[in-house]
C-alpha cells in the first residue's frame, strides 16, 4: 500500500467511527440534526486529520492555530466527534451530547472549548471567519488559514454574500470555505440542488477562486485542501457535492430527514450498515508553525483636552476618543460601514490607518467580522447609525453566546437627529441592546463623558454599546470627572427637590432648561444624568424615590423597552410614582427643536409635565 | 427633426428643470443628497416621461400601475422633482422639502402619495419591489412591471443578494432596477467604482439579464427600458454608468460630496451652468393598460375543532389558523424561510399552494417583500423561528414608516424549546416588536387562542406580531372565547386573592400549576392572561393591584423589554409592588423543563416567590 492509500484507509476508519458517534449521540440524545452531520464527515474528516489542518489542542488560543468555524453549527454532532477522534473527548462525554450542563450543546456555544464561536443562526459563520482571517493577515500577520463549513441551504443569506465581497475585496486568500452541498435543506431542495456549477459561477463572479469536488472522496478532497493552502491572492471556496445523511442507508440522500434521529430500529440497521467500526482509532491533528505576532506595545494615553465653552458632538468625541486610546490598546480596531465621516470613526482611520477597516454598506458582516477579531483578541470598535445596527440584530445576539468583547457605536440616535427623517433616527437601539443578555448599554451627554465611557467599555470585558448624538452639545464635564459603568451623575440637586428628572444625552440639555425654568416657579427638580442605562444606578434612583414626589424620565427613543421602562423596572416595587416622556408618534422630518416639541420630549414638555404633577 | 429627437429635446429640458428644482429645494432646505440625486436625473426622466413606466397619477392604487421605488432613498430630492414634472406638485410644495410637516419628507415615507414604499434604510428597495413583482406575475396576474432604483454603494448590502436570488428563481422578468452607478459612497469611492463589468458579471452569475449603459445618454436610457420590458423569464438589471452630482461642476464626479447641499455662492453658479431652465415644462406619464385582476371572493370561515382533551402547539394551531381562514380572506399570502414543518406555514402551503412563497433562508427579503405584498394589497403572514426575525429588524422597522399591513409570527419562542440551545430561541422578540411604533405584539397560549388572534391580527390594519411555542400545550379555551387586541383573560380569581401573577404563553400554565400548589398552602394567586402584551390591558392589571397584594409577571424572555416591563411601565404611578420572572441568564442545552427551573420562570420559581412575598 502506498503511502497515500494508507493515509486514506486511515481517514475512512476515522470517519466511521466519527459516524458512529454522530449516530450515537443524536440517538441517545432523541434529537440533532445526524443527517446535516454525516454530509459533511469525510470533508472535516480529511481536514482534521489529512495534514491540511494545522491545531495546537493543547493551546486553542495559540496565535498561529488555523481556525475553523462551522457556520452550519446544527452540524454540531460532527464538530465534537471530530474533537473525539483527536483524542479530546471521551466516549462518556460525548455521550453527554444536549443535556443540560454538557459543554456538548445542541450548537456549538462558548462552553466547548474548541469551539471558535458560537453558531446555529445560519449565514454567519463566514464573517466571522472574514475577521479571523483580516485578523491573521493584516494584524497579526501570521501564515495561519481560516477555514468555514457552510451548508448549501444559508448561501440563500445575504450576510454570506457581504462577506464574499468584502472577503475578496480584502484579498484574504488565508479564508477557505468549504460549501457541504448536499442539496436538500430543511423541508426539501435548496434552490440549486446539486447544480455545483451555479455555486462555481456566482463564487467566481465575486472574485473567489474555486474548486468543485466530490465531498466524498478523499482523493478529491485531499488534493482541494492542498491547493486551497496556496496563497494566490483570492479567498477560496470548497464546492463539496455531498449526499445528507451518507453512510445510513435510510437517510441517505432522502427529504424529510433534517433534525430528524434515528429510531432504535433504524439505529441498529445503520450500525450494521457503518460495519465493524474501530472505536480506538485516533488521528493526530498537524501542528502549527511555531510563529509569534509581533506584540503590540501600550503607550501613554493623552488627556483630555476639551475646552469648556466649545459644544462638540458626542460623535465626534467617540472619533476623538478612538485615536486618544489607540495608543493605549494596542489590539484596538475600528470597523465602520462607510460612514465613517459621520461616526468620525475617520478620525482614528486617519491617525491608524492600518487599524481601521472599511466595511461598506453591510452592517450584517461587520459586525460578524467584528466578533471575528474579537474572538482572536482584539479589541474591535463597530460604528454606524444606530438605526443601521438594526440591521445587525441576529448578529449581535449571536455575539453574545461567543462571549465575544465586542463594542458598538451607534450614532445619529433620536428625533433629534432632524430633517434626514425616520428612516435614519436610531429610536429602537436602547431597547434592543438592553434586551441582549448580558450587555453594556451607555448614552453619554457630552465629549468628556464619552470619551471617559468608550475608555470604560475598552476596559470592560464584554458586549458595550454607546449610543452617540449627531448635534454639537455643550460640554458638561470637566475632565477631572469620573465615570463608570453602572454609574451616574447627580447635575442639580437640593434639600427641597420636589422632582426627579432621570435622562441622558440629548434630552438631559433639555432637563437642565426645564430646571431653569422651574426654579423660577419654585419647582426644584433634581436633574439625574443616567449615563449608564444597563446597568443602572438603582441606589441615585431609590434616594430620588425616597427624596422627591416623583420620577419623570426623558429620552429620545421610543417608549418601550429603554431607559423609562429601565427606570421603572428598577423601582417597581417601591412606591414613586415614575412619569415616562419619550418618543410616542411616527417622527418626521423637521428642525431637532420642532421634533422634539412634537414628540413631547423637550424642555417644554418636561416643564409641562413637572407643573403638571407639582400640582396635583 | 425626428420624432426621436423631439422627444430627446423634451426629455432634456424636463431633466433641466428637474434638477433645477433638485438645487433649489435642497439648498433652500439646507440639507438633503443633491450629488446623489443629479445622477439619476437622466435615468428616471427617461423613466418617467420616456413612455416606459406606466401610471395613472389620478389613481396611485390603480392595481395594473407599474410601481417605482427608490431603493436609494435619499435621491428623494429628484423623486420629488419628478412628480412636480409630471404636473402632481408645485412649485411652492417642492420648496417645502424636509420642513416640518411637509409631505416631502428627506427619505420618502407614506406621507408622500406617490411614494411606493418608505426607503433611506440602503438594502431593502429591491425586497420590496420584489414583493411588488411577485404579486403582479403570481396574484394579481396582471403585466405591470417593477422600477427600482439603486444606488451602487447599497449593492454591499446582502439584502440585495437575497432578492437578487429570490427574483432569478421566481423568474420575476417583471422586475426592472436600475443601478445609478456613480463610483462614489458616502466616503471614497465604492468597492467597484466605475467598473459597470463587475456589477454585469456578478448579476448575469444571478441569472439575470443585464444592460450596461451611459446613464446620461438618452438614446441609451430610452432603448434600455424599451428592451427591459421584453419579458424573457429572467429580471433585469440596468447598469447605467453615471457621474455624482452631474450637471453641477462643482460637485460633479468629485469625492466629499455626499450629503452636501450648495452655498449661496456655488448655488447661483449651478443655476449660470444649467443655462436657460424652463420651470413651465411638464411631461405626460404613459397611462398603463386597463386592466383589473381577478376579484377575490371571500368564503365563509370553518369553524374552530380542537377537542378539548388534546394538547396542540400554538405553532400548529398557527398554520390551522392560516388555512381556516385562507377562504375568507382571498387576499391572505403566506411567506416562510425554509422553516414551514417547523412553523407548520406548511399546513397553509399544502391547502393554498398558489398563495404560498418559499423564501429560502433569506430572513431580510423575506420581510421586505412581504412589505412589497402589503402595499400592493394582500395580507403577508411571515413566519419563522422567533430567534430569526432578528435577522430582519431594520426591513420590521421601516415597513413601519411605510405603513405595511405586515403579520409577522415567531416560532419556537424561549427556552422552554429546549434541546437545540439559545441558538434556536428567542428571547428577545417582545422587546424587539414592542419597540416598533404602532405595533401591536400577541402571546396566545392556547390553540384557541392562536386561532382568534391569528384572525384578530388579519382584520387589524397594522403590524401585528405573533409569538408561537414549540411544545404542545393543553387547550385552555373553548370555541366560544372572545379574544381581542388589547384584551385579556382572568383564568383564576377570587375574593380572597393575595397576589396576581400577570403571564403569557408558555409560562401561563407553569402560573396555572404554581396556583394550584399554593392554594393548598392557603395562597391564593390570580392568574391573569395577557395574551395582548401590546397594547396591554391596563385595566384589568388596575383591578388586580386594587385587590391584591402585588403583581408578579413572569414570561419567557430575557428580563428587558418585553412583558414584565409592560406591566411595570403599565403601573409605574400605581402604588403597587410589581415583581418581574424572566430569563437571566445565558441559556443552553437541556430538557424544557430544567431550563425553565434553571432560569427561574418555572411553577417551581413561581411558587417560591409567591411564598416570599407572602411571607414578607
Amino acid at each position: 500500500m502506498t503511502q497515500g492509500q494508507e493515509q486514506i484507509e486511515k481517514l475512512q476508519k476515522l470517519a466511521a467511527m466519527v459516524r458512529y458517534y454522530i449516530l450515537a449521540a443524536t440517538t441517545r440524545a432523541g434529537s440533532g440534526h445526524p443527517s446535516s452531520s454525516l454530509s459533511a464527515t469525510d470533508l472535516m474528516t480529511g481536514l482534521f486529520f489529512g495534514g491540511g489542518f494545522r491545531y495546537d489542542p493543547d493551546r486553542p488560543d495559540y496565535p498561529n492555530n488555523d481556525r475553523l468555524i462551522f457556520s452550519k453549527g446544527h452540524a454540531s454532532p460532527l464538530f465534537y466527534a471530530l474533537w473525539l477522534a483527536a483524542g479530546r473527548l471521551s466516549e462518556e462525554e460525548m455521550l453527554t451530547y444536549r443535556q443540560f450542563g454538557s459543554p456538548l450543546e445542541g450548537h456549538p456555544t462558548a462552553s466547548f472549548p474548541y469551539a471558535e464561536a458560537a453558531t446555529g443562526s445560519l449565514g454567519q459563520g463566514l464573517s466571522i471567519g472574514l475577521g479571523m482571517a483580516l485578523n491573521a493577515r493584516y494584524l497579526d500577520k501570521l501564515p495561519c488559514c481560516t477555514y468555514v463549513l457552510l451548508g448549501d441551504s444559508e448561501m440563500a443569506e445575504g450576510s454570506q454574500w457581504e462577506a464574499i465581497q468584502l472577503a475578496a475585496r480584502y484579498e484574504l486568500d488565508n479564508l477557505i470555505g468549504i460549501i457541504d452541498v448536499n442539496r436538500l435543506g430543511q423541508r426539501g431542495e435548496t434552490m440549486y440542488g446539486h447544480d455545483l456549477q451555479a455555486y462555481k459561477l456566482r463564487l467566481e463572479a465575486f472574485g473567489w477562486r474555486t474548486m468543485v469536488i466530490d465531498g466524498h472522496s478523499y482523493p478529491d478532497i485531499l488534493t482541494a485542501y492542498e491547493q486551497a493552502r496556496q496563497a494566490a491572492g483570492r479567498p477560496v471556496m470548497i464546492i463539496a457535492r455531498t449526499l445528507k445523511g451518507k453512510g445510513v442507508a435510510v437517510m441517505e440522500n432522502r427529504d424529510g430527514w433534517h433534525g430528524k434521529t434515528l429510531s432504535p430500529d433504524d439505529y441498529q440497521q445503520a450500525l450494521q450498515q457503518l460495519g465493524r467500526v474501530d472505536c480506538s482509532v485516533r488521528g493526530e491533528i498537524k501542528t502549527p508553525e511555531r510563529i509569534e505576532p509581533e506584540p503590540g506595545s501600550a503607550a501613554e494615553i493623552a488627556p483630555l483636552d476639551y475646552p469648556a465653552d466649545q459644544p462638540v458632538a458626542t460623535r465626534k468625541a467617540f472619533g476623538n476618543a478612538l485615536k486618544r486610546l489607540g495608543p493605549g490598546f494596542p489590539g484596538l480596531v475600528s470597523l465602520d460601514a462607510e460612514v465613517s465621516n459621520s461616526t468620525a470613526a475617520e478620525v482614528f482611520k486617519e491617525a491608524f490607518p492600518e487599524r481601521f477597516f472599511e466595511m461598506y454598506v453591510a452592517e450584517q458582516n461587520m459586525v460578524g467580522a467584528a466578533q471575528g477579531l474579537a474572538l482572536r483578541g482584539k479589541l474591535p470598535f463597530v460604528s454606524t447609525f444606530a438605526a443601521f445596527l438594526t440591521r445587525a440584530y441576529d448578529q449581535i445576539r449571536m455575539g453574545q453566546y461567543s462571549e465575544a468583547n465586542l463594542k458598538l457605536v451607534g450614532s445619529h440616535a433620536g428625533v433629534s437627529i432632524g430633517e434626514d427623517g425616520p428612516s435614519q433616527m436610531g429610536l429602537e437601539d436602547l431597547a434592543m441592546f438592553r434586551a441582549i443578555v448580558d450587555s453594556v448599554v451607555l448614552y453619554p451627554a457630552d465629549a468628556t463623558a464619552m470619551e471617559r465611557l468608550v475608555e470604560a467599555a475598552a476596559r470592560h470585558r464584554g458586549l458595550v454599546y454607546l449610543r452617540a448624538t449627531r448635534a454639537a452639545t455643550p460640554i458638561l464635564y470637566g475632565p477631572q470627572e469620573h465615570f463608570s459603568i453602572g454609574g451616574s451623575k447627580v447635575l442639580r440637586s437640593s434639600d427641597r427637590d420636589m422632582l426627579t428628572v432621570a435622562t441622558a444625552g440629548i434630552t438631559l440639555f433639555e432637563a437642565l432648561a426645564a430646571h431653569e425654568e422651574l426654579k423660577q416657579e419654585g419647582i426644584n427638580l433634581r436633574v439625574l444624568d443616567m449615563y449608564s442605562i444597563k446597568p443602572l444606578d438603582r441606589e441615585i434612583l431609590l434616594k430620588a424615590a425616597g427624596e422627591t414626589r416623583a420620577i419623570i424620565t426623558v429620552e429620545d427613543h421610543y417608549a418601550e423597552g429603554g431607559l423609562g421602562e429601565a427606570v421603572q423596572s428598577a423601582l417597581a416595587t417601591v412606591a414613586v410614582p415614575v412619569y415616562k416622556l419619550a418618543v410616542g408618534k411616527k417622527p418626521k422630518s423637521g428642525k431637532p427643536d420642532e421634533l422634539l416639541d412634537y414628540e413631547e420630549i423637550s424642555r417644554g414638555a418636561i416643564a409641562h409635565r413637572a407643573r403638571a404633577i407639582a400640582g396635583s
